[in-house]
């Protein structure tokens, strides 16, 4: 059933034992989420927890590490900020009802019983911080932590054509209640490791264009990823790279895992990435999409193109 | 004479025949105060013009490009976010006497005959739009994009310390007033040239550490630059990078012009930007300022590691 936001603070509000469910490799959004939620409906007397199928990264522990989850049977289960029950990774068989999603991506499944789905929201913490509204719960500097870091992460620090003048609304109330903005954004966007950067130089050389520079392509093999030292962490944002590149309406990543070649595809409008990735059994949003295909890097290469042709064909010669 | 908000309307209105003077290697945040300024006064029925000792950029063309400057001799000079009369490069001479500054640097040398200045402000854009409300001048779309340019490029696209509650407040009034805030953070922040790429990859070729890892230093030289085939602006935000790299406090970036090395230096808080810089002739903000220094590289490299040793010394070992 497709909830209203009033239905599902009602729902919330009447659940007990909750269990927050944070989508596998976890992003600001997600996890600023469930813990902006975790917080504050723990602080209204409920037992609340959160589980994710991989660790909560380093980078937030600013508001992961002082969490303590009490232990019990969840009797209400609540998935945040995940669009396919499959994202759920490990945890989808252990969990198979989810009595309640809050969701921002448009390519939801609609898994759950109960569905809080807004795709005009730049974030699921946008969405997250409505709920505290309307359950009236008290929005705490710890909690605006989590939103804003949600809101911040999700949007590529305000900069994607997602937000609109409500999100730097959302943004002025959550520094006003007390989230420290700059040393999230300094923590988020602007700290580098050693091997991150090794990662990108890498990344630089791998850049080849297609399609009279309308497409650019990096791959990260295996191996690449080894040689940097690089963690999981590190990975985060190196997407973004080749549309940045000047003329690039499509910049594809492809990333080698063990199971074959993730891909994350950026574009402009004039490229749907979400059908692009749909066609490979994977999806996201209009401008920023993601699939898995398996097999070698010039097979990859040159399926991703095609399906890449009817969009930029116009573009060659 | 110090004005405030009010006494520098009062003084706007009552002026005519109004130049406006950028600073030279001029950014986001000169030229859009400049054509904000000139758009709005001039569409009050004054004669306003803009001058720069540079050349604008074309990456401003979204609001420059439709400009049309009448000739008149100017009867007020006002600076715009112009912290020294010596940023007015070849300008300075010209015009010896400004009457009016609207800045919001807290380095600014008090030069012209009245100064509106607020270094709470973090865009002098900010401080802009404080003035064209005060005056009841209509914001059109136009005007709304020059304001939120200089609005997202002072602040790196709302990540900087300087960012408050009211920044978000003001960018999503200026987003409600039209302002194309995705086009124009795609422009500023997501869109490379292949000759900024190979800047990108000398400058972290040349990265070096000092202070055990607490300051990382770059430098770019003229040859570096030729190879590149790299123009002014590819060079914009290079200097961000040596901050960004985890654990540095003090980001050093050396960049060779003909009479010397400019050294743009970014900081974490422990450290202060604004007054190292002082030492050589320079200014700017706590977290980020600038200087010239002449001499060969290793020379100019010790005496900055030698203003930084009081500040960092403490890291070593």
């Amino acid at each position: 059933m497709e909830l209203n936001l009033v239905q599902a603070c009602e729902l919330l509000l009447s659940a007990e034992d909750i269990l927050l469910l944070a989508h596998r490799s976890p992003d600001g959004d997600t996890l600023g989420s469930c813990f902006a939620l975790c917080y504050a409906l723990a602080g209204s007397g409920k037992r609340v927890r959160i589980a994710c199928a991989d660790p909560f990264p380093k980078k937030y522990d600013y508001f992961t590490a002082g969490a303590a989850f009490p232990d019990f049977e969840p009797r209400f289960v609540a998935a945040i900020d995940v669009a396919d029950d499959k994202l759920l990774g490990s945890l989808q068989e252990k969990y198979p009802r989810v009595d309640l999603c809050i969701d921002h991506h448009p390519s939801n499944t609609g898994y759950a019983e109960n569905r809080l789905l807004d795709p005009r929201q730049a974030a699921t913490a946008q969405l997250c911080f409505l709920l505290l509204r309307e359950m009236q719960l008290p929005i705490t500097p710890l909690i605006a932590d989590c939103l804003f870091t949600g809101l911040t992460t999700d949007t590529g620090c305000f900069r994607y054509a997602s937000v609109t003048a409500y999100t730097h609304r959302i943004a002025a109330e959550l520094i006003a209640l007390g989230a420290n903005a700059a040393e999230i954004n300094r923590r988020m966007f602007e700290t580098k490791t050693p091997a991150r950067l090794s990662l990108e130089r890498q990344a630089m050389r791998s850049l080849e264009y297609a399609f009279n520079g309308s497409c650019a392509l990096i791959a990260i093999s295996l191996q690449d990823w080894e040689q940097a030292g690089a963690t999981e962490e590190d990975f985060e944002g190196i997407a973004a790279l080749p549309r940045q590149i000047e003329g690039v309406l499509a910049g594809i990543t492809l990333r080698e895992k063990p199971e074959g070649w993730k891909v994350s595809l950026r574009t402009q409008h004039a490229v749907n990435a979400s059908a692009i990735c749909a066609q490979f059994g994977g999806g996201g949003h209009q401008l920023a999409a993601g699939c898995m295909i398996a097999g070698p890097l010039p097979a990859v290469r040159e399926q991703l193109l095609a399906a890449l042709a009817p969009y930029l064909a116009a573009q060659e010669g």
